[in-house]
């Protein structure tokens, strides 16, 4: 355990800039054995919006040039678009410095891959930002399926379905470019249904996918211009898992009605279970001598994390799957330990991803490397 | 019109005979423009079943060789098992003699042309039961779309859960027998779903599918033998719709908690809409000028067949579709009309049913021939 | 029992008498066990509504005089409005004729105490039309209490909510009237959720009741008159068990968006439960030793009554209420056993609701007579 | 608007003192324009419980005596049992220090008379801790209200469940004991559902009330002794609203199965909605031109205080209307404006308290002094 603070350096400072924010602020107040940090630095471009991110997210200075940051600090957080994944997280795992990368991995296989080796060269933690992994009834749904509550299982259903893109005038944005974001909704939506898939039940084998883009070109804000999207609005997929369960996923930016719809579905022999993130403190459990789904509120003290914050019924919110997440990476780094799902889950994610591009190309099912 | 009673003829005297006949015995108290009919003949092979089931569906008479009823009476209904769907089917037609047959129209895609021919040729009504198609939610959902009322439509998500096989020793029968049932939950609960699929979106033009087993051999009840499972327990597919609709599949009978879950789901440019068996008196509706979606118990004098029955919030069952399925089917008969679902209809399903198959052969995206 | 199909003579036509002869008609298809009945003759005043409703609704004959027909037939089934209801069943069971009555008995407490007095005098099946007992979920549900599956009871909550009058044009009718109807919501629909409190709980001791008409005046349909409402649109009460039970009561039918929701909730010291009559197949229950609701689907074979219908997972109406119903009575008739609810079940609710309106008066907590 | 921070002088620890601790903190980064505050002094008489509070929830010092405190800070925040509301809370007063009391106000209605007067003549703001009237979805509620959405205002139901005591072996705790905490699940839950009716609706002018014990004494933790529970497991009350709102009221902590479930519904002539906080993110809406209830995700950058948290969909959890509540109460401190609910909104719940409390005893109907 370290006796100083862990000075940490964030590229980022947006959305998930201030999600990892509030977490670092967060976790002293509630959790008491999480190691000290201090927000020392965050990186990007534009100075002005950097400066007032600083100072509204509470970071002592700024930085332009991610290559002296990922030196100097004690962790790395990589919080930029796809395409800004790689590099600095290469870099900062080869100065040793213990780094945290948003989700998806990469835009590419060949980026995890070369992400994943670094991270197995450097021997430091080295997460990805699975955070759905660190909700309470996930964890909860977790141990149940480890104990054998739900028996052999037969089903896994997962999708996730939001809605923002369904005006064909929502502007363009990197999430819609290939090569900034990889893919669109399979990679920004589907890695983290494809995260639960691999955490829940096991590897996925084999895979048939399909991609699909409604709206061809958006316009760019402030613009009379148009920018073509080059992204999946949407994908499905039919996957097989080593360990013989079948699965469907989906995943859609056009879903009208949907705002945060990631629902994963558990069909098992002696049980099953639901859960929507969009409920995120209830967990849907069939049990064996049950007749019917049981709507569980995972807000008990003895449930994951809970005992860290408020009595039965008081509900969270979704940012709390970040404090979470940052006290396990943390602590791991403070303490020497493993880190999961680390960059070697990331890159067993982008292996999926890879093969539903595949498939869809070939109109196959195809196996993944 | 008919002056005279339809005299009807039904073979299969179980679960299905047992739903129509209480269809035919409700229409003239709720439906008065209904054309009168007669239940005069119940076809089987076991004779003292049928002795029994002609008493208690209150038909006149019992046969135990179709083939002399198909011709004496005025419609003839097949309930058999779906390899007992052609022939007698096709006699019926030959003779001119109109003809309702349950789903899927037949084990085989060669059986389902050739007893669409049949019809083609006989120029009588010939129907098949896909009874979602009346439930009035259903009708509802279909009425908002030919409206427009849901936009430029982009997802269709059907699925079809239940669990009576999920325990290893629930016993066999023919519905897991590839000769007598030509598939098991492809055919059997996937067909429905492709009909509701075709009914309120289009036609589908191409198929990956997806098919599992899960228990190979099944006891045989009263014996200590066991019998080849050699149908699917589940399936899944990823279909696109020829207007370009993208769509998701899934059947299974290992789905543990799921009685009966026939769930549909569309969501389009201006609106969105799921729909649950389950839960049949019910539609949920994202409107255009909405926030979310509206639970609409669909129950109200205006809606589809329901100024037929009760006041508002009175619930009907499931077995009312087959009221209204019949009510048309008859209607067609006694005014010579068209009727829909037709066996081109029923085709059309089977087309898809065997793409599916296909693809699941092949490891191929496959077009619906 | 009897050999000879028993002859039924009912008062009344419209939607009562529909959902009951219906219940006739469907009887021997779905409860072989039930004694034959002959649809005999159907009485009202508007002779050529009566004779259309007896072709429609199957009966035999038609009657504009009650008073001959409650000595002529082997049963009578009283389905006239309130008032209606005292002097036709008081002379049915003078002439030793069982005799079904809809609820509430009678519009005032005297007129229920007369008439459970001729129905003890007479020793003949007298039995109310409490028909929500014989919903297959509430007989589970009751069948769950008395096996002690909830413990000992704490909470009873119940309210039927429905919106047909939040108009203030919909159109007068005897509903509205205290002379023909006694009262409003609270005997309209109170009186149903009274009979369930009894049936699952036990007697009320104590009520505080609360009236409200929120429309003093409403049209009469057809003329451009209006006539006063003298009834309560809505009621509310707090009740005590006799066994320690607290409960809470409420009508309306001002409720705007809930068109029959009749929800009951049960709370004990081991489990609970909740029903809602728009949602009739379902039953939510806790259980011991589980976290939450477990929503059931009561549609299995050995749930009540169910096993007479279909699969699992295939739901029933609103109208499967009044064939459970009146195979009991039907069957308590022919086999000269006793039938709950009987006239004494309908003078124990009409007291409660006399309690409520006494309540309401005064200002005071009172006893129930 | 100050220049230098506020120095936050707060009484009590434990549940109350970790959510507003918890507000403080989070504030700067999500609420750029709420004035700086400083946790200056946290007041309790356990020292060593106390210094680890102060550690954990970042206050710079404490105090066992609140007398110095409340003249010495700038905001008096007293968290504290129920029966040391009143004395520190008018002494702050009485030094000028705006004061912000959790709820109910107090114990008894003359303690509250006196603080409400306290207030009155301090003219500074004094709040009181009705913390649900700052989730979004009631904010929404009662825009959508007062714009007329709803029409004239018919039906107001609010019951707040919990089961936390249902164990009669579940320890005694000045919750049960009328001297310090005036009364059980009235005060400590009824007095939220009261202010959300009066927020919502408006006064409340006659009451009938009612109260139960269940179980009447409960061990004391770490002894063998019991304690007598001199204060309601549960209340139930019908109201009338001063516009004429006919209104039921209950709360139990013996309501089996329900965790936190506090339950608004409100039904007008164009339009309902229901809450429930078990679910705080989503309202459920029905609109003039609706067949049915919308469920709506309060969440959007439109909804109150949303924009500044997450995008649409990414769900708040309950203590972040603890955040919202501190927000609008500091900032009227610092900008010298007026705060709601204030010290007059507390003693208008107690009066209605006292009411329900009254009508118990009486056995009557009574107004509201």
């Amino acid at each position: 355990m370290t006796d100083t603070p862990l000075d940490i350096g964030v590229l980022g400072y947006r959305f998930m800039g201030k999600a990892h924010a509030n977490a670092f602020a967060r976790l002293p107040m509630f959790f008491e054995d999480a190691p000290e940090v201090n927000r020392e630095v965050i990186v990007g471009r534009d100075e002005d919006a950097l400066a007032d991110a600083a100072e509204r997210l509470g970071f002592e200075r700024t930085a332009t040039d991610w290559r002296d940051v990922v030196e100097e600090v004690d962790v790395f957080y990589n919080l930029g678009p796809n395409h800004v994944h790689a590099e600095p997280s290469i870099a900062a795992l080869e100065a040793g410095t213990p780094t945290f990368c948003e989700k998806p991995l990469a835009p590419t296989l060949d980026d995890a891959r070369a992400m994943a080796d670094a991270a197995s060269d450097a021997g430091v933690p080295a997460g990805v930002a699975f955070n759905y992994r660190f909700v309470p009834a996930i964890q909860y749904a977790k141990n149940l399926i480890d104990a054998g509550e739900l028996g052999e299982l037969h089903h896994f259903r997962g999708r996730y379905l939001q809605d923002w893109l369904v005006d064909p005038e929502a502007p363009w944005s990197w999430r819609n470019d290939a090569e900034m974001a990889g893919s669109g909704a399979l990679g920004d939506l589907g890695a983290h249904t494809i995260d639960l898939a691999r955490f829940l039940v096991g590897d996925i084998s084999e895979v048939s996918g399909h991609l699909r883009t409604f709206v061809d070109e958006r316009p760019v804000d402030g613009s009379d211009e148009t920018k073509p999207v080059t992204v999946d609005d949407a994908y499905s997929a039919q996957v097989d898992f080593e360990n013989g369960v079948m699965g469907t996923l989906e995943a859609s930016r056009f879903a009208n009605g949907r705002k945060n719809d990631h629902t994963i579905e558990i069909e098992g022999s002696k049980g099953s279970l639901r859960f929507s993130l969009e409920r995120l403190n209830e967990l849907e459990l069939l049990r064996e001598d049950s007749r019917g789904y049981e709507t569980i509120l995972v807000t008990d003290a003895e449930d994951p994390y809970v005992d860290h914050w408020w009595p039965p019924g008081h509900v969270i919110g979704w940012e709390h799957t970040f404090v979470h997440e940052n006290y396990e990476f943390l602590s791991a780094v403070a303490e020497g330990g493993a880190y999961e799902p680390s960059f070697d889950d990331g890159l067993a994610v982008q292996r999926v991803l890879d093969a539903v591009e595949r498939s869809d190309e070939r109109g196959e099912r195809v196996v993944v490397n």
